[in-house]
């Protein structure tokens, strides 16, 4: 059996070549005699890894001087707790909850002091942004704090919320590199890169210097905070280096695609071709309000579970893998990630068309 | 360039035939049709790898059921944190300084409550272990901690502290898998898998059920509590899950080995080798005390600083790398573990033998 178009959530499908090529240097990286996971962190050949990523994306995401770019571990979930611990000064902080993951940030936040949440989609299953261009911020919010893609309901931010001056804080986990983003719009953005870039277990954080402060919660452990891992230029302990490693190459194939203005030309493409097909089937429906709908996550739903079901057994079965949609909203979900080929959404348009005609 | 021999302290070698797996299953894992980076971790797939490899680890350790094994992230440094703040009830916990690692686990400690340096070996540059058959343990010491292995000083621990009754707890990130260990006499026993195992950017903990509580100190982060990944089997986050890919991979190959028994009769033969060399040599000293000496670090020194520089050159271009001391000792440090095999040693001390002669 060969590849499989693989539409899981995260973590997710990678460019083949990247793949090809790890594979290829897994023996022997660069004429070193070894593997990346058998190399010291404080070797060259790993300094060149690690500076090398950090400056590719630097350059994709245009991302100013005055950002610091960490490579750390724990995932999106470790940072719900230390964003809270570093820059919750006042202990006051604004969440927008438009899903789960926003919710669990605006939880574990909770326990460090004042989370409100100003603003929810949760009334209608989370399928679309709330307005957000004067929402009630509060007036000593250390941050404002958003998910900029809902990987689980398939909405999106088009734009940044008006946070009245406050600090914004985004969880851009499943949609990084997916479109260019003006950085300075933030205090802070970050993401685990197993959904748009590597391997599950890095967890990259852009943070404006003036953020990484020693002024943390009292309690706060050194491995939780930023200042430890930007002082030590993310070597204060072994990273995650074969994870890093493969982002580095990553970052690499997002150039070669024309950077983020270019991938943001072909996921235009590729998902307007599976949106166009869902606004015209009288079988699938996508379930998110049209001017919220996600590049890269594409619940869809037929209204019958037992069609659902059926659904993502036969597509299984033709190489289409992990369609099952999340059990909060149902139905389906196709997730078509920056490494998704175009040929693999047409090829699932096709097969939804066939499975359409085969099934009126 | 082929592959060299590498004496790197951590990361550090992998057993070649475990890379030529993960090469050739890179773009298609057991006929998934996707790389284990590309998968889902609330997948059949793997969940396969994750249940087998910590059943393969249960079985070389002979790990009793009412233990739980955690894979977790954030390496030894995040459990200094960890520990404490999940183990510390009592808020006090008798440490025993045997390096770096062990005197940084405490420092930690210090933040959550009363930490007590009750034994260090820091007056002669922790090359040997203190004597622990009496130790002064607090009463209401909560546990009594040990670096099991120092990786910098090349010290093992040959045999369990007294620790009066209380809860031991042992990072075994240098020597884990080396030799068989009786786990029943832990109440917790930890690893960065970085050194014996696989890829920097996963850490094992082998606790004790009971010792897995909601009790933990106020503001301990969800992720830092044991409880949340013991409730989730590892999966209350998306894990590190290639790197527990290659664990699983190292646990059949150290079985294939003959197992913690066959590991031990291996690494003393290999160990021997250089110790036998150096306790004869007139160029070369060993600085670890004879009685506690480490299977798996060893450092050595010429007692002249020109020297030793001279021999870490040579002995690169031959093939022979990372064999600089760690700058707290000075010298060579030939870092052997599980996967440097014996034809390795066999060559350095060949090449150690003919620097010798050449350099009378």
């Amino acid at each position: 059996m060969g590849r499989v178009y693989n539409f899981s959530a995260g973590p997710a499908v990678l460019p083949e070549s990247v793949l090809r090529e790890a594979a290829e240097e897994m023996l022997n990286y660069d004429g070193t005699g070894m593997s990346v996971m058998e190399m010291s962190h404080r070797s060259k050949a790993f300094e060149g890894i690690i500076q090398t990523a950090e400056k590719d994306l630097r350059d994709l995401m245009n991302i100013p001087d005055n950002y610091k770019v960490l490579f750390l571990q724990g995932g999106a979930s470790q940072q719900f707790a230390m964003i809270p611990m570093n820059l919750m000064k006042n202990k006051v902080a604004d969440y927008i909850i438009t899903g789960q993951w926003a919710k669990k940030a605006y939880q574990e936040a909770s326990k460090y002091g004042k989370a409100n949440a100003i603003a929810s989609s949760a009334d209608k299953t989370f399928s679309y942004i709330p307005d957000c261009s004067d929402l009630p911020i509060s007036e000593d919010a250390d941050y404002v704090y958003i998910c900029h893609n809902n990987t689980i309901y398939g909405t999106v931010f088009k734009e940044e919320p008006n946070t009245k001056g406050k600090i914004l804080v985004a969880d851009m986990s499943s949609d990084i590199l997916s479109q260019p983003v003006d950085v300075s719009k933030y205090g802070m953005i970050y993401f685990g890169v197993q959904k748009n870039i590597g391997p599950a277990g890095v967890v990259v954080c852009i943070i404006r210097e003036d953020l990484i402060t020693e002024d943390t919660l009292p309690g706060t452990p050194t491995m939780l905070q930023y200042k430890t891992h930007s002082d030590a230029e993310s070597l204060y302990n072994t990273p995650p280096a074969y994870g890093i490693y493969i982002c580095g190459k990553v970052f690499k194939w997002v150039k070669a695609q024309g950077g983020l203005e270019g991938m943001k030309a072909i996921n235009e493409k590729k998902a307007a071709i599976l949106y166009d097909f869902l606004d015209q089937s009288e079988m699938f429906k996508g379930t998110v309000v049209k001017k919220d709908r996600s590049l890269m996550n594409v619940p869809f739903v037929t209204g019958n579970d037992e069609l659902d079901a059926k659904f993502v057994k036969e597509a299984k079965a033709a190489g289409f893998e992990n369609l099952k949609g999340h059990r909060s909203v149902g139905g389906m979900r196709a997730s078509i990630y920056n490494a998704m080929p175009t040929e693999g959404v047409e090829k699932l348009v096709a097969f939804m068309k066939k499975f359409e005609a085969d099934n009126k």
